[in-house]
């Protein structure tokens, strides 16, 4: 095997079985190795940002590394916003970036950036092959890396020439970064506060927000009469009829605090600190600074199913969560609104559906009412940096080859990466996406409101709205290959729905909001 | 004025007249300065690689600097490749980019990302500013490095917190690093070259490709009989009927170095030494290592038309450039190919136009056949990250509101930033779109014949092809705003580029090639 050859057969033989890839002249050794060896999907993105996000859907709902392949620094660079989502998500995600041959880098070639810097804000862990014999440890190595603990981001780079070199040796796998053990006392104190009484909480994150996790948290819940909230940028989360009620934390400052505020005990599991996603002069980052009851049984990198069962254990908290399964919405009528929006989708939502929630101001009310759909999984943004959603929804459908997968955007965000939705038609997946248009920043038209600007400039005007001129997402979608329409009664959304799910493929709803 | 006033209102002191912007949350002070301070322009970008392309692009033809607004760590990561083709192409750009307050830092928000390291590959000069009193002088400093020399990619971080200052004070204007002096040994030297006689060329980039660089260089040849080469990846060249002829040196390596070897001296002037785009094991980096007639008068970064001025003046050069006019081509008819859709665009290109060069594959006959156009300016991707040439093309028609600007691009390139048309559409500017629709990266289809594969396997074939499904660039185009209309033939060209002309407003051609 050459050495293009020996890192996809590592690759393989670790588990990886899908690459999102935008290659270039110096990774197309690696694109042949693909052929050669088999084993792992390839999957066409045509930006790079696509590949990475991609790459972080697919790994939060597979739980098995991803792998992309990006073509030089400024490959790489297309590709560091999703990583930093992926990153705060803790995707097990390994990026391939070739490079040009080791003997022509210091030629300074138009195409040569300082990839290693470039890669450290999002990668926990990144290596730079420095000789065809180091090819296969230092894919075992990443790949170990990629999947320690919760998960983690791996960065390899790859020079061409190496990538070209003959009967490159395979090396032994190297075994993850295990979960430390929970500490047992602080279980013990959560456990005695939790018999205490008094209004108390469980703030989940991570692996406690879905399966055994949340599970157990819901036993931990009927036990204790502790309420469930769980973090605003969740890696991924499961909601629906019959599972334990999770709410979710509200974005602004204020609402958090008054809801933290409210109970003598909150006890987090496998989420961080939870903190205020910008800083406003009159309240503080931190929403549990100082607050007398807060204690942390799992941190975001922690056990934290392992941290649940153990204070399961420790409260007898045998018996399964039971509340009252709330009321599906009645149909809605009439004009699209943010509420009948989100009663639409929370009524169409099918069973083990997938639901990529990366609308920003839009997604409030459907939040809300998902407890009431039928049991389905969630993922949103992590790390903040908006655009993710097209390409999450495209690795998420390649996760999930089952399932339909609903994805509610903003336009705002939308307008990021509409390429992804190509790779959703060349791939044929069963992506429905719902874009609400409000044409506006409408985020940031809040935010003004919030800092008592009541009639902006025309300047500030035209940089918090899309209206001029609107933007016709049938239009893009068709040209991207993926069939839509545009509705705006919530007869028609319901409508459109039923039949984009009617279908194998994607399929784009433009729903027209005020 | 608070801190973000003060900040705009250096900048516009400083010789800024348009900001490309991406702001969110923590850029709010400096959208509201723009309203209230006056004097730039703010354009809405709707990805952050749009506001440095642009930037790129108007700070090539205006020759100011351009200012970009950026939204913390990920909003500059999604502007990082075309800082990087900015960079190479010594463009006067300025970033600002937000970052959170700086006493909520600590608490690692979901958006915090290590900004200054993401910022150092791609920024010749950076800084954070540090407190309210800095915030004047950080902005002098940026805009002397941005202007210095042939100019350069400054970065400035900018907190929250420091943006709502009040009364922040002015600071004084700070010189630019000037040229250093042209070496006059080495000018008489080669001088003394010329005089020899024997096949010589003039290797030229930067500065002395257009306007008196490139009338200089036009009188060195005639009085010399040295030809004129011009670099690939050029910032900017003018071209076209009586203006001086300079042959753009071919991409691939076995090409360009048969054209240096034809020569006995070669004299670099404004450019870099010339190394092949990738390293390809048979061939040297370097066209002109070991070349024993290579001598720079000056480098990419020097006082290139100075040189040429006083080399011109040492040959005693005072006649102007004097060649045949290459005849224009014949009206081209039939079903499109490069040679038709070259001829029906040279035929019809307007005086003083805009081109911007940024197809790949495509673009070589073109290039050759651009001396028989009218005279004209290109720009070109100057660092090969591709997809640039949507945001080139918007910036360069606003630093040249009386020219229309006709974008010759790749498909694989124009799936990169499609949403840069909508920019394009919101500012009415009269942008012509050529996308040369062959459905491939046929780069990498070339690259793989010239590395003797001819029959690559299907996950190879998926990763180069784009025609599964074939994306429609006027749904696409229409999507965002732009009118557009898709060619076959050479007759159908030439009436689409006749049409678009005669609108005010952008326009996209999908160009079907085979």
């Amino acid at each position: 095997m050459n050495g293009a050859e020996r890192l996809i057969s590592t690759a393989a033989g670790g588990g990886v079985e899908v690459c999102f890839a935008n290659p270039g002249t110096t990774e197309m050794p690696l694109v042949l190795a693909l052929d050669r060896v088999g084993g792992i999907r390839a999957v066409l993105c045509l930006h790079e940002n696509v590949c990475t996000g991609a790459a972080d859907g697919y790994a939060r709902l597979a739980r098995k590394p991803a792998l992309t392949l990006l073509h030089l620094g400024p490959g790489l660079a297309n590709g560091l916003a999703n990583l930093h989502n992926a990153r705060r998500a803790r995707s097990p995600v390994v990026n391939v970036i070739g490079d040009h041959a080791s003997w022509h880098v210091s030629a300074d070639p138009p195409l040569a950036m300082d990839i290693e810097t470039a890669a450290r804000p999002v990668s926990d862990w990144q290596r730079h092959i420095a000789s065809p014999a180091a090819i296969a440890s230092a894919m075992q190595a990443a790949l170990a890396a990629a999947t320690s603990r919760r998960g983690r981001v791996a960065t390899l780079v790859f020079p061409h020439d190496f990538q070209q070199a003959a009967e490159v040796p395979a090396a032994p796998v190297q075994p993850p970064e295990p979960f430390p053990e929970p500490d047992a006392a602080v279980i013990e104190r959560a456990a005695a506060r939790l018999r205490r009484g008094g209004p108390a909480c469980l703030f989940l994150g991570g692996l406690a927000l879905w399966g055994e996790g949340l599970a157990v948290a819901g036993r931990i819940a009927r036990r204790s009469g502790a309420e469930l909230l769980g973090e605003v940028g969740f890696a991924r989360m499961e909601t629906g009829r019959g599972l334990p009620r999770v709410a979710r934390l509200p974005y602004f400052p204020e609402q958090a605090q008054e809801i933290f505020d409210r109970f003598e005990t909150v006890i987090l599991c496998g989420a961080r600190q939870p903190v205020s996603f910008f800083g406003y002069g009159h309240l503080p980052s931190r929403y549990l600074s100082g607050h007398p009851g807060a204690l942390t049984i799992a941190g975001a990198d922690d056990d934290a199913v392992g941290a649940l069962q153990r204070l399961a254990d420790a409260l007898g908290a045998e018996a399964p969560w039971q509340g009252s399964a709330p009321e599906p919405p009645e149909p809605p009528r009439g004009p699209l609104d943010l509420d009948r929006l989100a009663a639409a989708i929370v009524r169409h939502l099918p069973e083990d559906a997938v639901v990529v929630l990366t609308a920003v101001s839009s997604a409030a009310p459907f939040s809300q009412l998902a407890a009431a759909a039928r049991p389905h999984t969630q993922i949103a943004l992590t790390g903040g940096a908006i655009g993710e959603g097209t390409a999450l929804a495209l690795g998420a459908a390649l996760a999930r080859p089952d399932a339909r997968v609903l994805h509610l955007e903003a336009d705002g965000s939308a307008a990021y990466l509409p390429q992804a939705l190509w790779s959703q038609a060349r791939e044929g997946l069963p992506v429905t996406t719902v874009i609400c248009a409000n044409r506006a920043y409408r985020i940031l038209q809040i935010e003004l409101a919030r800092a008592g600007i009541d009639a902006p400039g025309e300047q500030t005007r035209r940089l918090t709205e899309l209206g001029r001129p609107p933007i016709d997402w049938v239009a893009v979608a068709r040209g991207f290959g993926v069939p839509g329409r545009t509705v705006e009664t919530a007869e028609e959304l319901t409508a459109a729905l039923e039949g984009a799910a009617a279908s194998d493929g994607p399929f784009v709803i433009e729903a027209r909001l005020p």
